[in-house]
């Protein structure tokens, strides 16, 4: 069987689950994260030294790849595995989330609630069919429709791959969310159309569950996606103004989640997000944030204020130890914050290198521990050893 | 014995010569590449891929690592071998080199005789005693003395060090090459003096030859060198205006170079002119072009016009081949030309690294392949399949 997702165990007072996602690049433990590697490339690692970080699975970006290099060339060129040089199980996205906020800094933060800006004016209508927006490169109109998306993401070649929705706002009314959660329902069953049009076993897809902050929402929005024949399930929109409200609209999702199925909770990173998802249901996570807070000088760290610290701090001018004493990354095992700390006064990218190699190590790390820790019903202490705050 | 340099074999029809040199982090085979770390750092790569990439021995600036993060800083933190994690030979300049070129983008192909600018005006003074210059950091000023310098280098702690001396431009007068060439000898002999006061082992000493274009006075130089108790040779200072009075100025040096000791070219690093240095005796080189190149684009190529190709090119967007079917890198063994193309036109950080990892371990190649050569007597046929023009 080339695809295949089981439950291996079952927390007691969670929904907190292991399980084993089978693709036909690879089979990873859940819980785990998807490392984005938006352009088809991980920001400063090759895959190499991903693996040499222990990630199982990244994702590429739909969006971005459409309009740079294109499918076809990419399909021409063997795939994105091939293309890439990633050999592991790998997502796309639809093009979806990008559509309605690139061209717009801050709309990943409107849709987590953090402001109301104005729509982004890249989007230029979206109608029943599909969604028009000019192409943040040059400018020129492109119409993307959920079979579009498909037949994109089908000659970009990922293992999982993923519906077209409309991303709703937060600072949306109901009613408009309402009536966007329909439209992706439909654009959801037009996508699994498409895809069971072509199916030749090398995809499988998962459906969004939309709703926004309203609970009737998300449940009605979960009962569709039981009825229908989507491989996982990504819970994506808006999740509310702030982290409580987060997790909040995760757990109006977690009753009435598709049974058996993958779950994937989008754009989230955090330590503490990722306990509380694990304890929701969530399965697999992604986020931006681990190669981007290394480009700006952050490193994770266990157990820390806010989960991290910034090298570049005058504190760590003449640090002759690591970033994480308890850290068996290439970055820790050889590099003090003194060194990083110069890197990143000095501009040298190598700083950005070492701190991507140790914030994807301790991903995979977090992930590796919660899972020994829910086989061994520790997962609170483990949260407490990670989180702070 | 920590260091040695021994001739293992000599050319019966030029001047070109197998070396081993040894050093206490090391021994490497000569003719031999440094690349540089300038900022205790090649940019772009860690040294565990230096090492993939068949690296024997990189350097680091003296001039800007005094001003950031400082020898004494470095010192704390246990030498420069260890801050960077390089564990294998190191050499620092002096210094020299940068005051008179830097804040001044075009003095090194002043240096190299490429044109007539205007001296450098960080350089406020240059007196008998030493030179003042402006920091490029924040404008402050610095005295930099030999004695200075080779406190400096020993504080960094790498295992060959280079005197101070005054980089003669090329468009002075042959009374001011000679008048600069007799201040760098003494500078030398200040160089010499200070490290043999405070000589642990750890380290040796490279002096330079001076002289400019000047037949006589390179002649002069050489034999003030061959008087003094430096374990090494580095030609600098101008070379010239063109590639082949480059190599005419590095012959007036050959027939009076100390004998059994090492030669350095400094700054030079084309096939073509490896080629021709290593037929004029010297056993390594250095330049910063095999990073530098391959961050804007430019993969060196064996037997091609200019020694490289630009990525970017149009032609190359559809190229599934890599950049050098004959390579066995990193980036060949893995990426095709219209990945690399992709992730430059994409602005990803990724393709400055993978063309890197080529760049470097291309140069290593050549050297590697003129060493074979060299040993089997069939210099000039590999010379013809590496340069074209």
């Amino acid at each position: 069987m080339s695809f295949a997702f089981d439950i291996t165990h079952q927390a007691s007072d969670s929904h907190a689950r292991l399980g084993v996602l089978t693709t036909p690049h690879g089979t990873i433990d859940t819980p785990n994260f998807i490392f984005c590697g938006t352009k088809a490339s991980i920001k400063g690692l090759t895959p190499t030294q991903m693996r040499d970080c222990q990630t199982d699975i990244i994702l590429s970006n739909t969006y971005h790849l459409m309009i740079q290099p294109g499918p076809d060339l990419i399909e021409k060129m063997g795939g994105l595995h091939k293309f890439m040089g990633w050999d592991g199980p790998m997502l796309t996205d639809s093009g979806g989330f990008q559509i309605f906020s690139l061209g717009h800094g801050s709309v990943a933060d409107e849709i987590k609630g953090r402001g109301l800006q104005k729509r982004n004016k890249s989007v230029l209508k979206i109608t029943e069919e599909g969604a028009e927006f000019r192409s943040y490169l040059d400018g020129r109109k492109i119409f993307l429709t959920p079979e579009k998306s498909i037949d994109i993401q089908r000659k970009l070649g990922a293992d999982l791959i993923v519906q077209l929705d409309e991303c709703t706002p937060f600072h949306v009314d109901k009613d408009y969310t309402a009536r966007s959660m329909a439209m992706s329902m439909r654009w959801g069953d037009r996508s699994l159309a498409e895809w069971k049009r072509k199916d030749d076993g090398k995809q499988v897809m998962y459906g969004i569950v939309q709703g926004g902050i309203y609970p009737d929402l998300r449940k009605e929005c979960c009962e569709w996606l039981q009825n229908s024949g989507f491989f996982g399930t990504a819970v994506g929109g808006s999740l509310g103004g702030h982290k409580e409200q987060m997790y909040e609209v995760v757990s109006y999702c977690t009753p009435h989640l598709p049974e058996g199925r993958p779950v994937h909770l989008l754009g989230i990173g955090g330590f503490r997000d990722i306990f509380e998802g694990v304890k929701l249901g969530m399965d697999t996570f992604d986020c931006v944030s681990p190669t981007r807070l290394a480009r700006h000088g952050w490193a994770l760290k266990k157990g820390v204020e806010k989960e991290r610290i910034n090298v570049r701090n005058a504190r760590f001018k003449e640090e002759s130890g690591p970033v994480d004493e308890s850290c068996a990354c290439p970055c820790c095992q050889s590099y003090s914050l003194s060194y990083l700390n110069h890197l990143f006064r000095a501009g040298e990218m190598l700083g950005m290198q070492l701190l991507s190699l140790h914030n994807v190590f301790t991903m995979n790390r977090l992930m590796r521990e919660l899972r020994t820790a829910l086989a061994n019903d520790t997962l609170k202490p483990l949260e407490k050893e990670w989180c702070v705050s």
